[in-house]
Protein backbone atom coordinates (compact mmCIF):
# COMPACT_ATOMS: atom_id res chain seq x y z
CA UNK A 1 0.00 0.00 0.00
CA UNK A 2 1.58 3.27 -1.49
CA UNK A 3 1.40 6.11 1.24
CA UNK A 4 1.10 9.95 -0.29
CA UNK A 5 0.77 11.99 2.71
CA UNK A 6 -1.30 14.69 2.56
CA UNK A 7 -0.55 17.37 5.01
CA UNK A 8 1.58 19.44 3.59
CA UNK A 9 -1.59 21.41 1.56
CA UNK A 10 -1.83 25.21 1.32
CA UNK A 11 -5.79 24.18 1.65
CA UNK A 12 -5.09 23.47 5.18
CA UNK A 13 -5.05 26.79 7.89
CA UNK A 14 -1.60 25.87 9.08
CA UNK A 15 -0.26 25.53 6.19
CA UNK A 16 -1.47 28.55 4.66
CA UNK A 17 -0.12 30.41 7.52
CA UNK A 18 3.12 29.04 7.05
CA UNK A 19 3.36 29.99 3.22
CA UNK A 20 2.66 33.24 3.91
CA UNK A 21 5.71 34.27 6.22
CA UNK A 22 8.03 31.22 4.41
CA UNK A 23 7.81 29.26 7.78
CA UNK A 24 9.69 26.35 6.46
CA UNK A 25 10.44 25.49 10.06
CA UNK A 26 7.01 24.21 10.39
CA UNK A 27 6.79 22.78 7.17
CA UNK A 28 9.80 20.77 7.61
CA UNK A 29 8.38 19.53 11.13
CA UNK A 30 5.23 18.33 8.99
CA UNK A 31 7.57 16.77 6.29
CA UNK A 32 9.60 14.68 9.28
CA UNK A 33 6.45 14.15 10.92
CA UNK A 34 4.94 12.16 7.74
CA UNK A 35 8.09 10.60 7.31
CA UNK A 36 8.76 9.01 10.62
CA UNK A 37 4.76 7.90 10.38
CA UNK A 38 5.20 5.72 7.26
CA UNK A 39 4.56 7.74 4.12
CA UNK A 40 6.15 6.28 0.70
CA UNK A 41 6.09 10.13 -0.87
CA UNK A 42 5.27 13.62 0.63
CA UNK A 43 2.60 15.65 -1.29
CA UNK A 44 3.26 19.26 -1.64
CA UNK A 45 0.79 21.62 -2.64
CA UNK A 46 0.92 25.33 -2.96
CA UNK A 47 -1.99 26.66 -4.26
CA UNK A 48 -3.64 28.80 -2.35
CA UNK A 49 -2.03 32.29 -3.35
CA UNK A 50 -2.80 33.35 -6.60
CA UNK A 51 0.05 34.25 -9.09
CA UNK A 52 2.59 32.59 -6.63
CA UNK A 53 1.53 29.06 -6.70
CA UNK A 54 5.07 28.50 -8.76
CA UNK A 55 7.85 30.23 -6.44
CA UNK A 56 5.81 28.45 -3.71
CA UNK A 57 5.63 25.31 -5.08
CA UNK A 58 9.65 25.60 -5.96
CA UNK A 59 10.08 26.69 -2.14
CA UNK A 60 8.19 23.81 -0.42
CA UNK A 61 10.12 21.22 -2.87
CA UNK A 62 13.41 23.04 -1.42
CA UNK A 63 12.27 23.17 2.30
CA UNK A 64 10.36 19.64 2.42
CA UNK A 65 13.75 17.95 0.16
CA UNK A 66 16.18 19.55 2.88
CA UNK A 67 14.91 16.94 6.00
CA UNK A 68 13.76 14.02 4.19
CA UNK A 69 15.08 12.06 1.55
CA UNK A 70 11.33 10.41 0.61
CA UNK A 71 10.16 11.30 -3.23
CA UNK A 72 7.81 14.27 -3.58
CA UNK A 73 4.21 13.90 -4.88
CA UNK A 74 4.05 17.33 -6.49
CA UNK A 75 0.18 18.75 -6.12
CA UNK A 76 -0.81 21.16 -8.71
CA UNK A 77 -2.86 21.54 -11.85
CA UNK A 78 -0.61 24.54 -13.10
CA UNK A 79 2.24 23.37 -15.88
CA UNK A 80 4.05 26.78 -14.84
CA UNK A 81 4.27 24.71 -10.92
CA UNK A 82 5.43 21.92 -11.43
CA UNK A 83 8.13 22.88 -14.19
CA UNK A 84 9.04 25.21 -11.29
CA UNK A 85 9.19 22.27 -8.81
CA UNK A 86 10.17 19.60 -11.16
CA UNK A 87 13.58 21.71 -12.06
CA UNK A 88 14.50 21.47 -8.17
CA UNK A 89 13.81 17.17 -7.44
CA UNK A 90 17.06 16.23 -5.94
CA UNK A 91 14.86 13.32 -4.21
CA UNK A 92 13.45 10.33 -6.29
CA UNK A 93 11.30 10.13 -8.93
CA UNK A 94 8.44 12.13 -8.17
CA UNK A 95 4.98 11.97 -8.66
CA UNK A 96 2.40 14.74 -10.30
CA UNK A 97 -0.35 14.74 -8.65
CA UNK A 98 -2.50 15.51 -10.93
CA UNK A 99 -3.58 14.91 -14.89
CA UNK A 100 -6.74 14.75 -16.63
CA UNK A 101 -8.26 14.47 -19.89
CA UNK A 102 -8.84 18.23 -19.70
CA UNK A 103 -6.98 18.87 -23.39
CA UNK A 104 -5.21 22.06 -22.18
CA UNK A 105 -4.00 20.38 -19.12
CA UNK A 106 -3.46 16.96 -20.45
CA UNK A 107 -1.14 18.48 -23.46
CA UNK A 108 1.05 20.29 -21.12
CA UNK A 109 1.67 18.35 -18.53
CA UNK A 110 2.66 14.77 -20.32
CA UNK A 111 5.89 16.00 -22.17
CA UNK A 112 7.05 17.00 -18.83
CA UNK A 113 6.04 13.94 -17.19
CA UNK A 114 8.05 11.96 -20.00
CA UNK A 115 10.99 14.14 -19.44
CA UNK A 116 11.50 13.95 -16.09
CA UNK A 117 10.13 10.33 -15.71
CA UNK A 118 7.63 10.90 -12.73
CA UNK A 119 4.77 9.13 -11.45
CA UNK A 120 1.30 9.92 -12.72
CA UNK A 121 -1.83 10.73 -10.35
CA UNK A 122 -4.56 10.55 -13.75
CA UNK A 123 -8.05 11.66 -12.01
CA UNK A 124 -10.98 10.24 -14.49
CA UNK A 125 -12.38 13.81 -14.95
CA UNK A 126 -12.92 15.41 -18.47
CA UNK A 127 -14.58 18.69 -19.46
CA UNK A 128 -17.54 19.43 -17.76
CA UNK A 129 -19.67 17.36 -15.86
CA UNK A 130 -18.04 15.45 -13.42
CA UNK A 131 -17.91 11.25 -13.95
CA UNK A 132 -20.47 10.20 -11.33
CA UNK A 133 -21.36 6.69 -12.15
CA UNK A 134 -18.57 4.05 -11.97
CA UNK A 135 -19.26 3.20 -15.60
CA UNK A 136 -18.21 6.73 -16.25
CA UNK A 137 -15.19 6.45 -14.26
CA UNK A 138 -13.98 3.19 -15.66
CA UNK A 139 -14.48 4.63 -19.13
CA UNK A 140 -12.23 7.89 -18.46
CA UNK A 141 -10.02 5.20 -16.86
CA UNK A 142 -9.58 3.44 -20.44
CA UNK A 143 -8.99 6.29 -21.73
CA UNK A 144 -6.44 8.25 -19.24
CA UNK A 145 -4.76 4.68 -19.61
CA UNK A 146 -4.53 4.42 -23.36
CA UNK A 147 -3.47 7.82 -23.86
CA UNK A 148 -0.82 7.91 -21.67
CA UNK A 149 0.63 4.12 -21.95
CA UNK A 150 -0.05 5.69 -25.57
CA UNK A 151 2.31 8.26 -25.40
CA UNK A 152 5.12 6.18 -23.69
CA UNK A 153 4.15 6.06 -19.99
CA UNK A 154 4.79 2.82 -18.06
CA UNK A 155 1.71 1.19 -16.84
CA UNK A 156 3.48 1.17 -13.12
CA UNK A 157 3.52 4.93 -13.15
CA UNK A 158 -0.22 5.63 -13.65
CA UNK A 159 -1.93 5.92 -10.41
CA UNK A 160 -5.89 6.37 -11.78
CA UNK A 161 -8.02 8.51 -9.42
CA UNK A 162 -11.56 7.49 -10.59
CA UNK A 163 -12.68 10.45 -7.79
CA UNK A 164 -15.02 10.44 -5.26
CA UNK A 165 -17.86 13.04 -4.37
CA UNK A 166 -19.64 14.04 -1.10
CA UNK A 167 -21.89 11.35 0.22
CA UNK A 168 -23.79 13.73 1.77
CA UNK A 169 -24.85 15.09 -1.93
CA UNK A 170 -24.30 11.67 -3.50
CA UNK A 171 -25.33 8.38 -1.69
CA UNK A 172 -23.80 6.15 -4.41
CA UNK A 173 -20.96 8.12 -4.72
CA UNK A 174 -18.13 5.95 -2.59
CA UNK A 175 -20.01 2.97 -4.26
CA UNK A 176 -19.74 4.30 -7.68
CA UNK A 177 -16.01 5.23 -6.86
CA UNK A 178 -15.19 2.03 -5.06
CA UNK A 179 -16.85 -0.06 -8.12
CA UNK A 180 -14.64 1.78 -10.44
CA UNK A 181 -11.58 0.61 -8.68
CA UNK A 182 -12.80 -3.07 -8.88
CA UNK A 183 -13.09 -2.63 -12.73
CA UNK A 184 -9.99 -0.62 -12.98
CA UNK A 185 -7.72 -2.75 -11.58
CA UNK A 186 -9.50 -6.01 -13.09
CA UNK A 187 -9.37 -4.43 -16.84
CA UNK A 188 -5.59 -3.09 -16.51
CA UNK A 189 -3.59 -5.66 -15.09
CA UNK A 190 -0.49 -3.61 -13.82
CA UNK A 191 -2.08 -0.10 -13.17
CA UNK A 192 -2.47 1.97 -9.86
CA UNK A 193 -5.30 3.06 -8.19
CA UNK A 194 -5.63 6.11 -5.17
CA UNK A 195 -8.07 8.08 -4.12
CA UNK A 196 -8.44 10.85 -1.54
CA UNK A 197 -10.50 10.50 1.57
CA UNK A 198 -11.27 13.48 2.61
CA UNK A 199 -13.66 14.36 -0.27
CA UNK A 200 -16.14 11.75 0.40
CA UNK A 201 -17.22 13.23 4.00
CA UNK A 202 -17.36 16.65 3.32
CA UNK A 203 -19.92 18.31 5.13
CA UNK A 204 -20.61 15.19 7.68
CA UNK A 205 -20.11 14.35 10.75
CA UNK A 206 -17.75 11.77 12.06
CA UNK A 207 -15.29 12.34 9.25
CA UNK A 208 -12.22 10.50 10.12
CA UNK A 209 -14.68 7.27 10.56
CA UNK A 210 -15.85 7.65 7.30
CA UNK A 211 -12.93 8.31 5.81
CA UNK A 212 -10.93 5.15 6.78
CA UNK A 213 -14.58 3.07 6.42
CA UNK A 214 -14.40 4.21 2.68
CA UNK A 215 -10.70 3.63 2.76
CA UNK A 216 -11.13 -0.15 3.21
CA UNK A 217 -13.63 -0.76 1.36
CA UNK A 218 -12.14 0.98 -1.51
CA UNK A 219 -8.58 -1.33 -0.37
CA UNK A 220 -10.93 -4.51 -0.50
CA UNK A 221 -11.37 -3.35 -4.53
CA UNK A 222 -7.80 -3.99 -5.03
CA UNK A 223 -7.02 -0.01 -4.53
CA UNK A 224 -3.38 0.10 -3.58
CA UNK A 225 -2.04 3.66 -2.92
CA UNK A 226 -4.27 6.78 -0.83
CA UNK A 227 -3.40 9.84 -0.14
CA UNK A 228 -3.84 10.29 3.61
CA UNK A 229 -2.69 11.97 6.68
CA UNK A 230 -0.18 9.25 7.78
CA UNK A 231 -0.20 10.47 11.51
CA UNK A 232 -3.68 9.93 12.53
CA UNK A 233 -3.24 6.33 14.25
CA UNK A 234 -6.41 5.53 13.85
CA UNK A 235 -6.25 5.62 9.84
CA UNK A 236 -3.08 3.77 9.72
CA UNK A 237 -5.02 1.05 12.52
CA UNK A 238 -7.53 0.45 9.40
CA UNK A 239 -5.03 0.21 6.88
CA UNK A 240 -3.30 -2.72 8.42
CA UNK A 241 -6.11 -4.30 9.05
CA UNK A 242 -7.45 -4.01 5.79
CA UNK A 243 -3.90 -5.26 4.23
CA UNK A 244 -4.78 -8.37 6.52
CA UNK A 245 -8.56 -9.14 5.67
CA UNK A 246 -8.34 -8.71 1.94
CA UNK A 247 -5.43 -11.28 1.75
CA UNK A 248 -2.29 -8.96 1.34
CA UNK A 249 -0.23 -9.82 4.31
CA UNK A 250 0.49 -13.27 5.09
CA UNK A 251 0.16 -14.34 7.59
CA UNK A 252 -1.01 -11.14 8.97
CA UNK A 253 2.77 -10.80 10.36
CA UNK A 254 3.46 -6.81 8.77
CA UNK A 255 -0.07 -6.50 11.18
CA UNK A 256 1.59 -8.00 14.46
CA UNK A 257 4.89 -6.31 13.79
CA UNK A 258 2.77 -2.97 13.76
CA UNK A 259 0.85 -3.77 16.95
CA UNK A 260 3.92 -4.67 18.80
CA UNK A 261 5.21 -1.44 17.86
CA UNK A 262 2.27 0.39 18.66
CA UNK A 263 1.51 1.53 15.06
CA UNK A 264 -1.54 -0.48 15.25
CA UNK A 265 -4.08 0.42 18.06
CA UNK A 266 -6.98 -1.64 19.13
CA UNK B 1 -28.71 -4.35 8.63
CA UNK B 2 -29.56 -7.03 10.60
CA UNK B 3 -27.80 -7.70 14.16
CA UNK B 4 -27.81 -10.67 16.05
CA UNK B 5 -26.74 -10.33 19.59
CA UNK B 6 -24.42 -12.94 20.04
CA UNK B 7 -23.18 -12.16 23.91
CA UNK B 8 -25.73 -14.98 25.06
CA UNK B 9 -23.18 -17.57 24.18
CA UNK B 10 -21.78 -20.13 26.82
CA UNK B 11 -18.54 -20.19 24.85
CA UNK B 12 -17.96 -16.94 27.06
CA UNK B 13 -16.95 -17.39 30.55
CA UNK B 14 -19.21 -15.27 31.76
CA UNK B 15 -22.50 -16.57 30.52
CA UNK B 16 -21.00 -20.10 30.96
CA UNK B 17 -20.86 -18.89 35.19
CA UNK B 18 -24.62 -17.62 34.62
CA UNK B 19 -25.78 -20.79 33.24
CA UNK B 20 -23.86 -22.93 36.26
CA UNK B 21 -25.78 -21.31 38.82
CA UNK B 22 -28.95 -20.88 36.44
CA UNK B 23 -28.17 -16.79 37.61
CA UNK B 24 -31.27 -15.34 35.30
CA UNK B 25 -30.46 -11.27 36.78
CA UNK B 26 -27.04 -11.53 34.58
CA UNK B 27 -28.57 -13.23 31.39
CA UNK B 28 -31.45 -10.59 31.96
CA UNK B 29 -29.10 -7.95 32.18
CA UNK B 30 -27.52 -8.94 28.98
CA UNK B 31 -30.78 -9.31 27.19
CA UNK B 32 -31.67 -6.18 28.18
CA UNK B 33 -28.20 -4.36 27.49
CA UNK B 34 -27.96 -6.06 23.52
CA UNK B 35 -31.94 -4.84 23.18
CA UNK B 36 -30.86 -1.46 24.12
CA UNK B 37 -28.01 -1.34 21.94
CA UNK B 38 -30.36 -2.03 18.77
CA UNK B 39 -30.15 -6.03 18.51
CA UNK B 40 -33.21 -7.37 15.94
CA UNK B 41 -32.52 -10.60 17.23
CA UNK B 42 -31.15 -12.10 20.73
CA UNK B 43 -29.02 -14.94 20.13
CA UNK B 44 -29.02 -17.95 22.91
CA UNK B 45 -26.49 -20.34 23.31
CA UNK B 46 -26.16 -22.74 26.36
CA UNK B 47 -24.33 -25.59 25.06
CA UNK B 48 -20.86 -26.41 26.77
CA UNK B 49 -22.11 -28.49 29.69
CA UNK B 50 -22.65 -32.67 28.42
CA UNK B 51 -26.11 -33.71 28.37
CA UNK B 52 -27.31 -30.94 29.48
CA UNK B 53 -28.07 -28.15 26.09
CA UNK B 54 -32.04 -28.95 25.65
CA UNK B 55 -32.46 -27.59 29.53
CA UNK B 56 -30.38 -24.83 29.68
CA UNK B 57 -31.59 -23.47 26.11
CA UNK B 58 -34.68 -24.21 27.19
CA UNK B 59 -34.23 -21.99 30.56
CA UNK B 60 -32.50 -19.32 28.53
CA UNK B 61 -35.52 -18.96 25.88
CA UNK B 62 -38.10 -18.09 29.12
CA UNK B 63 -35.17 -16.40 31.20
CA UNK B 64 -34.59 -13.96 28.09
CA UNK B 65 -37.76 -13.84 26.82
CA UNK B 66 -39.23 -12.41 30.35
CA UNK B 67 -37.02 -9.08 29.74
CA UNK B 68 -37.51 -8.55 26.05
CA UNK B 69 -40.26 -8.58 23.01
CA UNK B 70 -37.14 -9.10 20.53
CA UNK B 71 -37.10 -12.83 18.89
CA UNK B 72 -34.75 -15.10 19.52
CA UNK B 73 -31.93 -16.72 17.45
CA UNK B 74 -31.27 -20.35 18.92
CA UNK B 75 -27.91 -21.21 18.42
CA UNK B 76 -27.11 -25.14 18.23
CA UNK B 77 -26.79 -27.73 16.20
CA UNK B 78 -28.41 -30.41 18.43
CA UNK B 79 -32.39 -30.79 17.36
CA UNK B 80 -33.56 -31.73 20.55
CA UNK B 81 -31.97 -28.96 22.08
CA UNK B 82 -33.43 -26.54 19.21
CA UNK B 83 -36.81 -28.71 19.35
CA UNK B 84 -36.92 -28.08 22.90
CA UNK B 85 -36.47 -24.13 22.42
CA UNK B 86 -39.05 -23.82 19.98
CA UNK B 87 -41.42 -25.60 22.62
CA UNK B 88 -41.44 -22.23 24.65
CA UNK B 89 -41.01 -19.39 22.11
CA UNK B 90 -43.36 -16.34 23.39
CA UNK B 91 -41.65 -13.61 20.90
CA UNK B 92 -41.40 -13.35 17.05
CA UNK B 93 -40.65 -15.47 14.91
CA UNK B 94 -37.28 -17.23 15.64
CA UNK B 95 -33.86 -17.83 13.64
CA UNK B 96 -32.41 -21.39 14.39
CA UNK B 97 -28.00 -20.64 14.06
CA UNK B 98 -27.43 -23.08 12.46
CA UNK B 99 -28.51 -26.16 9.55
CA UNK B 100 -25.93 -27.24 7.49
CA UNK B 101 -25.53 -29.99 4.69
CA UNK B 102 -24.49 -32.63 7.34
CA UNK B 103 -27.08 -35.32 6.25
CA UNK B 104 -28.15 -35.95 9.42
CA UNK B 105 -28.69 -32.40 10.95
CA UNK B 106 -30.25 -31.15 7.34
CA UNK B 107 -32.94 -33.83 7.67
CA UNK B 108 -33.07 -33.14 11.53
CA UNK B 109 -33.73 -29.53 11.72
CA UNK B 110 -35.05 -28.72 8.62
CA UNK B 111 -38.71 -29.88 9.85
CA UNK B 112 -38.34 -28.02 12.47
CA UNK B 113 -37.84 -25.19 10.95
CA UNK B 114 -40.75 -25.90 8.48
CA UNK B 115 -43.02 -26.26 11.37
CA UNK B 116 -42.38 -23.39 13.51
CA UNK B 117 -41.52 -21.10 10.29
CA UNK B 118 -38.23 -19.92 11.63
CA UNK B 119 -35.55 -18.20 9.71
CA UNK B 120 -32.46 -19.85 9.41
CA UNK B 121 -29.00 -19.17 9.36
CA UNK B 122 -27.28 -21.90 6.72
CA UNK B 123 -23.70 -22.65 6.92
CA UNK B 124 -21.69 -23.23 3.88
CA UNK B 125 -20.34 -26.23 5.64
CA UNK B 126 -21.14 -30.45 4.55
CA UNK B 127 -19.43 -33.58 5.31
CA UNK B 128 -15.27 -33.62 6.11
CA UNK B 129 -12.93 -30.18 5.36
CA UNK B 130 -14.23 -27.02 5.37
CA UNK B 131 -14.81 -24.70 2.32
CA UNK B 132 -11.82 -22.26 2.45
CA UNK B 133 -12.26 -20.90 -1.14
CA UNK B 134 -14.73 -18.93 -2.76
CA UNK B 135 -15.91 -21.58 -5.22
CA UNK B 136 -16.39 -24.07 -2.59
CA UNK B 137 -18.52 -21.70 -0.10
CA UNK B 138 -20.19 -20.53 -3.23
CA UNK B 139 -21.30 -23.94 -4.59
CA UNK B 140 -22.30 -25.32 -0.83
CA UNK B 141 -24.13 -22.20 -0.90
CA UNK B 142 -25.93 -22.81 -4.50
CA UNK B 143 -27.03 -26.12 -3.00
CA UNK B 144 -28.38 -25.23 0.83
CA UNK B 145 -30.43 -22.32 -1.51
CA UNK B 146 -31.65 -25.33 -3.77
CA UNK B 147 -32.33 -27.90 -1.11
CA UNK B 148 -34.01 -25.36 1.46
CA UNK B 149 -36.15 -23.44 -0.78
CA UNK B 150 -37.00 -26.83 -2.86
CA UNK B 151 -38.27 -27.97 0.55
CA UNK B 152 -40.96 -24.65 1.04
CA UNK B 153 -38.32 -22.46 2.73
CA UNK B 154 -38.76 -18.76 1.58
CA UNK B 155 -35.75 -17.43 0.24
CA UNK B 156 -36.12 -14.28 2.54
CA UNK B 157 -35.75 -16.64 5.56
CA UNK B 158 -32.45 -17.56 4.48
CA UNK B 159 -29.40 -16.24 6.28
CA UNK B 160 -26.12 -17.88 4.41
CA UNK B 161 -23.42 -18.37 6.51
CA UNK B 162 -20.16 -18.48 4.56
CA UNK B 163 -18.32 -19.37 7.35
CA UNK B 164 -14.51 -17.64 8.25
CA UNK B 165 -11.35 -19.12 9.14
CA UNK B 166 -8.71 -17.33 11.13
CA UNK B 167 -6.49 -15.10 9.02
CA UNK B 168 -3.58 -15.71 11.25
CA UNK B 169 -3.53 -19.65 9.43
CA UNK B 170 -5.22 -18.93 6.26
CA UNK B 171 -4.60 -15.35 5.11
CA UNK B 172 -6.85 -15.49 2.41
CA UNK B 173 -9.95 -17.13 4.46
CA UNK B 174 -11.65 -13.59 4.69
CA UNK B 175 -11.19 -12.32 1.30
CA UNK B 176 -12.37 -16.02 0.33
CA UNK B 177 -15.28 -15.14 2.40
CA UNK B 178 -16.38 -11.94 1.14
CA UNK B 179 -15.86 -12.94 -2.14
CA UNK B 180 -18.62 -15.87 -2.24
CA UNK B 181 -20.76 -13.27 -0.35
CA UNK B 182 -21.20 -11.20 -3.20
CA UNK B 183 -21.59 -14.09 -5.59
CA UNK B 184 -24.31 -15.49 -3.97
CA UNK B 185 -25.65 -12.17 -3.05
CA UNK B 186 -25.56 -11.72 -7.23
CA UNK B 187 -26.59 -15.50 -7.58
CA UNK B 188 -29.82 -15.21 -5.50
CA UNK B 189 -31.31 -12.27 -5.12
CA UNK B 190 -33.31 -11.98 -2.12
CA UNK B 191 -31.62 -14.30 0.00
CA UNK B 192 -29.50 -13.17 2.90
CA UNK B 193 -25.84 -13.23 4.11
CA UNK B 194 -24.70 -13.50 7.89
CA UNK B 195 -21.13 -14.38 9.40
CA UNK B 196 -20.07 -14.17 12.74
CA UNK B 197 -16.94 -12.10 12.92
CA UNK B 198 -15.12 -13.40 16.19
CA UNK B 199 -12.99 -16.16 14.32
CA UNK B 200 -11.81 -13.88 11.44
CA UNK B 201 -8.91 -12.79 14.23
CA UNK B 202 -8.22 -16.04 16.32
CA UNK B 203 -4.85 -15.58 17.95
CA UNK B 204 -3.94 -12.68 16.86
CA UNK B 205 -3.75 -8.75 18.55
CA UNK B 206 -5.85 -6.03 17.92
CA UNK B 207 -8.81 -8.58 17.41
CA UNK B 208 -12.04 -6.08 17.48
CA UNK B 209 -10.34 -3.79 14.71
CA UNK B 210 -9.91 -6.85 12.96
CA UNK B 211 -12.91 -8.12 13.51
CA UNK B 212 -14.54 -4.57 12.08
CA UNK B 213 -12.84 -4.23 9.51
CA UNK B 214 -13.43 -7.71 8.26
CA UNK B 215 -17.39 -6.49 8.69
CA UNK B 216 -16.89 -3.34 6.12
CA UNK B 217 -15.39 -5.39 3.40
CA UNK B 218 -18.18 -8.32 3.96
CA UNK B 219 -21.17 -5.46 3.69
CA UNK B 220 -19.51 -3.81 1.11
CA UNK B 221 -20.34 -6.79 -0.94
CA UNK B 222 -23.72 -6.73 0.32
CA UNK B 223 -23.59 -8.96 3.80
CA UNK B 224 -26.92 -7.26 5.07
CA UNK B 225 -27.12 -9.08 8.15
CA UNK B 226 -24.44 -9.93 11.36
CA UNK B 227 -23.64 -11.77 14.43
CA UNK B 228 -22.15 -8.99 16.64
CA UNK B 229 -21.61 -7.38 20.22
CA UNK B 230 -24.14 -4.39 19.45
CA UNK B 231 -22.72 -2.89 22.84
CA UNK B 232 -18.99 -2.56 20.96
CA UNK B 233 -19.39 1.02 20.26
CA UNK B 234 -16.91 1.18 17.92
CA UNK B 235 -18.26 -1.99 15.74
CA UNK B 236 -22.00 0.05 15.76
CA UNK B 237 -19.86 3.23 14.93
CA UNK B 238 -18.04 1.15 11.78
CA UNK B 239 -21.23 -0.58 10.93
CA UNK B 240 -22.84 2.68 10.25
CA UNK B 241 -19.85 4.72 8.49
CA UNK B 242 -20.27 1.42 6.17
CA UNK B 243 -24.04 1.32 5.70
CA UNK B 244 -23.84 5.37 4.27
CA UNK B 245 -20.42 4.05 2.55
CA UNK B 246 -21.99 1.70 0.73
CA UNK B 247 -24.95 3.47 -0.52
CA UNK B 248 -27.16 2.18 1.74
CA UNK B 249 -28.34 5.18 4.09
CA UNK B 250 -29.54 8.12 2.07
CA UNK B 251 -27.97 11.35 2.12
CA UNK B 252 -26.21 9.92 5.24
CA UNK B 253 -29.73 10.67 7.26
CA UNK B 254 -28.97 7.43 9.77
CA UNK B 255 -25.61 8.38 10.03
CA UNK B 256 -26.11 11.53 11.04
CA UNK B 257 -29.03 10.90 13.49
CA UNK B 258 -26.90 7.92 15.11
CA UNK B 259 -24.45 10.91 15.63
CA UNK B 260 -26.44 13.39 17.19
CA UNK B 261 -27.77 10.13 19.24
CA UNK B 262 -24.08 9.37 20.91
CA UNK B 263 -24.58 5.98 19.14
CA UNK B 264 -21.73 6.64 16.79
CA UNK B 265 -18.46 7.81 17.72
CA UNK B 266 -15.34 8.94 15.50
Amino acid sequence: MLIVAERINASRKAIRAALEVLDAGFIQEEARAQDAAGAHYIDVNGGTFPGREAELLGWLVDTVQAVTDKPLCLDSPDPAALAAALSRIRTGRPMINSINLEPERFERILPMAIEHRTKLVALCQGEGVPAATAGQKIALADELIARLTGAGVALDDIYVDPLVFPLGTDSQSARATVDAIGAIMERHPGVHTICGLTNVSHGLPARKLINRTFLVTAMSRGMDAAIVDPTDAQLISAMYAARAVCGRDDYCMELIEAFREGVVTP
